[in-house]
């Protein structure tokens, strides 16, 4: 540790106790042309200043003296983005000492999935910040370009972001999260294609859903449409915690 | 917000920025004479100074400038208590503005489950903390007259802790961790009657047990005991990603 010690500015700002900042990870479903599937889009915000000027980062800001965590999240998110989910889930505290180049700063994100239309209305109304603002912008999770030369160790984040998804949140409940209460099974695939990046086989897919746990049959039926309408289901799972799906104030 | 404001020492120290603290929540197996079978202990120290002088709390201390958050709260557990668990996995970070009476303080919080014979090893070895420390003790989790009176939101704290390990944890992960690589039925059945804190019945159990997905057979038998050996089963579950079972340097 005695090693490590180091002159000048950087290093009496490393002295200074940790600083607190409050980061968002929003994933949402969209229509992607290369692959003609869905895929999971996040949207992103270019630094204005020092350190990592010009490059995309989460959405963030700091801690206010007064805001619980989920609410000053909330009002980053809001604020550079104009996006306002219905609630966010805690997802981890990173604070490795070297993280960000100047001063100690520790990051508590939040993440959450948001529907298609939620993310596009936001968008439209209120301040339409991620219209006409060019330091704002929705990508593809699956952007390397992009995703690989973000500030600080956001890259890092969202790869966690994603290994979440794909590992830890059951199935149903990211269809319910990204779609809505009732979901058709070919949506459910699309969900599953844009989490897993990859296409899946219609009728394999079908037969191995009906046997997942988490998704139950409804007795409604989606409605429009030229075909036979298709049946509706529902997530069926437990509930969170409520410490892991914070509304916000 | 205006009208929450208030006068003197402590609004003063409100606008401060937060400040970030470390803490832990470590669960062990032990003997619960009252009952007859194994329950969920952990440890708490006793607070030498305001606020909350004289209360139980979890082990904790504030986050050094250099420590990463998992050393930081690998150092205040075993200057605390003794106790060095191979790794700590985070659980929350808790930020209500008012879980602190006095100066702002968001509390990011690791736990770990540990064997029963490592609390011990570490209590008899090393400095002794746990024994010759009045303000060190293990409690029962299900003791409601001391977990129900900790210091700050640590009684919430635990509660949620509780929880996912009800909800969100693997048997077979929580086997394994408390357990270690190998261990019988009768052990598992120690293990689910400790976190759910009830009695079950040994046929319901096996039978039930046998479907879980996450533990499986090996072609291994305990030794010693008087009568046949019973077999030994493993945790078959998924690893966890590096952010979730982070080692201590």
């Amino acid at each position: 540790m005695v090693g490590s010690v180091q002159f000048g500015n950087v290093a009496e700002r490393r002295e200074q106790p940790p600083a607190l900042a409050v980061s968002t990870v929003i994933f949402a479903l969209r229509d992607d042309d290369r692959t003609g599937r869905k895929g999971l889009w996040l949207p992103l915000v270019r630094r204005t200043r020092e350190p990592f000027l010009g490059q995309w980062a989460l959405p963030g800001g700091p801690l206010g003296a007064r805001d619980s965590l989920v609410d000053a999240a909330a009002a980053n998110l809001r604020d550079t983005t104009g996006l306002i989910p219905r609630y966010l889930e805690q997802l981890y505290a990173f604070g490795d000492p070297a993280r960000s180049p100047t001063r100690r700063v520790v990051s508590i994100v939040y993440w959450a999935l948001v529907r298609e239309n939620d993310a596009q209305h936001t968008e439209s109304a209120a301040t339409s910040v991620l219209l006409d603002d060019p330091n704002v912008a929705w990508f593809r999770a699956d952007d390397v370009e992009v995703m690989e030369h973000l500030a600080f160790d956001h890259s890092r984040i969202i790869d966690y972001a994603l290994w979440r998804l794909r590992n830890k949140v059951e199935y149903g409940s990211i269809a319910h999260r990204l779609l809505g209460e009732r979901f058709t099974l070919a949506q459910v695939r699309g969900v599953y294609e844009a989490v897993l990046n990859k296409s899946l086989d219609p009728a394999n897919f079908r037969r191995q859903l009906r046997a997942a746990a988490d998704i139950e049959e409804t007795d409604e039926f989606l409605s429009g449409g030229k075909h036979r309408p298709p049946r509706l289901y529902r997530y069926s799972g437990s509930t969170s915690h409520p410490l892991e799906s914070e509304t916000i104030s």
